[in-house]
């Protein structure tokens, strides 16, 4: 057992944007004997789950649940859709984007990688990983393919790696004043059961998410929400597949079974996690967010340090970037904070690599939690020499001391 | 927590080839809080898990871990090395078999399906279903292939649907015979850590194994053991692929990472599991479960009924298919057990629907579990009017009181 | 972790009378994490358990809860209510009411010991062992205490070192018959919630009980059931006491706390126990009990050994002595039991020892467990080379096919 | 299992003096299943249990574990060692040092009650609770004794309702230096593995103590260590005991058994605690302890609220209790600072109700913990406008970056 616990003393602060803290009544529902997949208690969780995680997607239709990372999600999103050659138009708002369309490619398909051209004045870094999804830019793409050769629009809406939460509603806008047929994916990895999200309303085809995030489980489900029109069009969709192939999937769930072995234990936690969610109503879910984020934020103002996002609009209620002062190694920052606070803080990703760290502040989590990350950040900025404009923890605990969020 | 335990009074025997029963020990690890899959801590987990299960598969290269069910690691298998329009040679031993066939088929593969023809007369049943793979069957067949079109020779070690246990040197001797260059690629899906298996020394390119059997985990991971020639061969190979691409991950690996979210919590579990099984040496485990199947199979006989294995040599310590009469159905009779006597056996697959049942004595067990499984089937078949010859609860317990293991 | 689990493979079975298999709901609720035991939510626990707990003791009026064994609620009852040098009368029923009658002395009361007298002469061991209390025997001794010197009748309801549960009604009716003033207490330690038991409808005064038996928990809670009449002779009762006073707990419990700490986990278990058992439905509990121990009992008939309680009436639910032939060492045969088959029996205590040992069949439990308990003692007692009439394991899957339970 | 978890989002922040935060660890060790405690396994786990418990002691001599709060402890001590009207010094230094007297009292014995006398001027509190055990007093008191009444010297070390940690040496010292044969009884509930602590080298003859706080388990264990002589002296004194009984427990532990059922699942939780504590090392737990408890009284004192050990040479390591200003209620505040930030805090005791709180710092915390707690308390005294010198949080800060702890 020691050598699964490294920590020292106390509980650590995991405080990336995930994998997010795992509430206590998850991990131990997570912990009961794993049982036959066939049998007839399984159907039974099979079937709750399914109907609990439509409400969260907000989705009549099918979700499908894969024993896969949120990657494995993305892959089975765009195999079960996209022909070999066909392509897909994607927008670079940071690492996870970036993967994305790089997986694409390897899959056999050709991104089209739309991106805010140009350098950020403040800080030295690419625009586009400062702002969100420009629906303009997309309409415009969208508008010049005459011959309908882009079969779908891929778009992270929170994008992990910057904390910008892009307006999906304005880029399925986009798409429909273009008048072009194809798909509307979008990547809420880090966003569902964080940041308000409608699969339905918004008219998105293929929702892909995990578990770690919004939904406070460990690693290891991806899913894929569908729409109508993505399940007609996986019928003759010509990339190979069979893993992640939708149609037995969504067959063998309408009894609550999978075609093969789901990861039994994982969904317990889904099912405790749905039960905490929709217990506490996901307004009030996402309430508990916005409120984090902004006493996070008035933390990095404070300090006066630039925040990733750089559009007040689509500040991420998941997650804040710390853009770091030229000079400074953010990893190094990042370590001492590990070693001297026992506090985990999200790297900076790709274009970001040591110019940046990111405060996860999503799941389970509160008011004191936040205002000890913050302090761990302070000081760690302190003691590598980073001079702060002012306390960001003094401005943390105005923000939350203002006024308490309402009762469940 | 009641929706997820549905069982009545007492411990569920599970005794179904997988998902085994998961030990309390690994459940308990597995509880513990999630971590930064990027930080210090997970580096010196992934390291010890990978040093470990090299270990199991006896293998010195590497073994890639995925977040998947056992499925995506057949997937993985042939996404690696096969290129569009290969052809596949396969052999018919039962479900599994024909699942990963028809896997191949949907990836774009082209498969041979070797099958012993014929109908066994016993029990009107497939002759292919009741028998291994036969070596002389593949080297002739790789004989023929004069220009080499076979990429692959692709057998289930030990068939889940059946309790056949193939012997793989002789595949490998078959296939070096031939003088051949098509990969040998193995499913010890249901085999690995109950059953002798040897990876290199036998052999094999690829082989697909899974938690939660033999290592005594919930579902959620798969494996892929690889040959140095496999992943030289994986660099030329076509089929597109990116989660299940090894290059990046075997790179990562090293350092004790991942490129994209690991399962966590089933690592630690992992981490457990593989301190019991080393612990207590992979000779003994593999004692244990010769123990157990012929305990099994002892009172199988007693009751006169078939063993769905016909070949002695073969026999599966892992679990023992038990055909039942005609005119009987199977999974009637399954039904009224697991409603009697809260015990969970495996269901007839495929071309054996209704017409047996499966005991696993696999992974966390012990000979009084086994012998009021043996109780629970007695009474059932003796309940749903089945003549039987004698008590296999008797000759079970003959059996297991005749000597101890020897002590760990 | 290794050091707490001492087991070889497999799920120990722990088959003696208390404690009893903790359920795995049990267990995960108890690992929750302790809170303060002066906050609002310990109030709603505690409020929950003490409204819960009266339901199984059948009673209206307060129920103690101690963090203490069962040893202690002894001590507990007889403080509360006794003066020193009292007289209380006390019944030998086994090893239990003698160590209970030990303490009372040890107290500084003077306990009269009613005993039948004699030597069987099937076994050779004490009568009084074998039988219940003589609710005769104690209404005469009554009728001789002119001077009321006696100042409570206390009896053992269900003896679990002979598995003999007496008639606590036949008790109250033969005190009212001698109209004497006398409390009477009642150990029910190991009977409560798997045998039926009313506190206010059979007139008892003060009922003890624990933990780790029939209410499935770890050991370590020990309760006092009160009528108006204990609480009334509470006040002016002159043993010392402190950590037992029941004024204090019983004030502060209304609102739901405790005047020391209470062990906050264990209530944790006692809350999910409750639901479990009231969820249930008490009858349905005690039905289990009893087709467990009648099938337990037919398979000690078969074996032809004799049965320890000699009276039918009287037989537990919860265990079942079994007395082996003389000249064999019964804690010899247990301990090849033990490492032979991973199963845990009760030892002979007291004047028993060596000559019987004592299956357990409550709480936790259902049909395959039991026969394979009974498999375990009959391969045990085949391998010590008694000679045995018939196979009880047979016997025992007759009575448990027989008929199922009535679903819940 | 709702039930069980009423607190909202995130980890709840339990910073009372004991129940402590229980380690993950321990709260996994504890869930394992209940074994039987006359079994082999048992008598390993006693045997460790018992050798571990005696080094965190210091002592060579037997320690006694009971299944009881810590306030049976104290009732052990007195009951083992005390006869019926025996003279007992004790020291009024608080909350506990009052109910232990009061205890002696309801026991038969005749408590001779020192304090300091008068009022302190800074805030109109009884001085003796601001203040450690005087050891001139003492020994003036045994001095006057000429016939050898007083039977023992009680004295709370950690007195856990005012933050004041007395000098047992010091204690000892003076009653050598009276030459009074008096036994020498220490509380240590609060102090044992947070604070130094040497039974034998101070020659305690019993020390009480608990396993809720520097232990880090759920309350459930009290604790007895003994010195020889308390042994000897046990032989003759004559309250009546039995549950409380050291001499078979004692015997009986020589085989890691126990003569009752000890509680199987905390006795797990502290082999694990003390694998923690002993791997870490004591003296580096009690560096911890320091570093934090300065932490927090810069905090306080930065507020510029009386801390209320007015000693410094006593403050404890365990807790630090802040004096509120006269007029708020420390209750309401307390409550409030619950409601709004989800942190327990503790509450002022007895002649200290409603003029403070008490911070715990102890166990299994760490600075970032702390800072987070501070933060909450100086949320709350702001919300209830308490005018503050100066903030608490940024003194913590300074404290806390100073320097690390050094490695374990």
């Amino acid at each position: 057992m020691l050598q699964l616990d490294h920590h020292p003393s106390g509980r650590h602060f995991l405080q990336i944007p995930g994998p997010s803290p795992v509430p206590d009544r998850i991990l131990r529902a997570m912990s009961l004997p794993t049982i036959d997949h066939r049998g007839p208690e399984f159907g039974a969780l099979g079937l709750k789950v399914l109907a609990g995680i439509g409400q969260v997607f907000k989705t009549r239709h099918p979700v499908v649940i894969y024993p896969s990372s949120g990657t494995g999600a993305w892959e089975a999103a765009l195999a079960n859709t996209m022909s070999p050659g066909d392509s897909v138009l994607m927008v670079e708002t940071g690492q996870f984007a970036t993967l994305w369309q790089k997986m694409a490619g390897r899959l056999g398909l050709e991104p089209d990688f739309l991106a805010l051209p140009g350098i950020d004045a403040e800080t030295g870094l690419a625009l586009a990983w400062r702002h969100g999804v420009e629906p303009q830019l997309i309409e415009d793409r969208l508008r010049a393919d005459a011959g309908r050769r882009i079969k779908a629009v891929c778009v992270v809406h929170n994008e992990t790696s910057t904390g910008v939460t892009s307006d999906i509603a304005a880029v399925r806008r986009a798409m429909d004043a273009a008048h072009h047929p194809a798909l509307l994916m979008v990547d809420t990895i880090s966003g569902l059961a964080s940041a308000d999200y409608r699969h339905d309303e918004w008219g998105v085809d293929v929702t892909i998410a995990g578990s770690q995030k919004g939904l406070m489980l460990p690693p290891g489900i991806g899913f894929n929400a569908l729409s109508p029109r993505a399940l007609e069009v996986s019928k003759t969709a010509r990339l190979p597949r069979s893993y992640w192939a939708w149609d037995e999937i969504v067959e063998m769930n309408k009894s609550g079974y999978w075609p093969y072995t789901p990861n039994t234990n994982l969904l317990y936690g889904l099912s405790e996690s749905l039960d905490m969610l929709l217990g506490e109503g996901l307004d009030r879910v996402f309430q508990r967010h916005q409120r984090w984020a902004a006493g996070v934020r008035a933390a990095v103002r404070a300090w006066g340090l630039p925040i990733q996002c750089a559009d007040p609009a689509l500040h991420s209620p998941v997650l804040t970037g710390v853009i770091t002062p030229q000079g400074l190694d953010a990893d190094a920052l990042r370590k001492s904070i590990h070693e001297r606070f026992d506090l985990s803080l999200g790297t900076g990703l790709g274009k970001l690599k040591g110019r940046m760290f990111r405060i996860g502040h999503l799941g389970d989590s509160n008011d004191l939690t936040l205002i000890a990350t913050v302090a761990g950040c302070e000081m760690g900025l302190q003691l590598a020499g980073v001079p702060l404009q002012g306390s960001g923890v003094q401005a943390a605990m105005e923000h939350f001391a203002k006024q308490p969020l309402p009762a469940a």
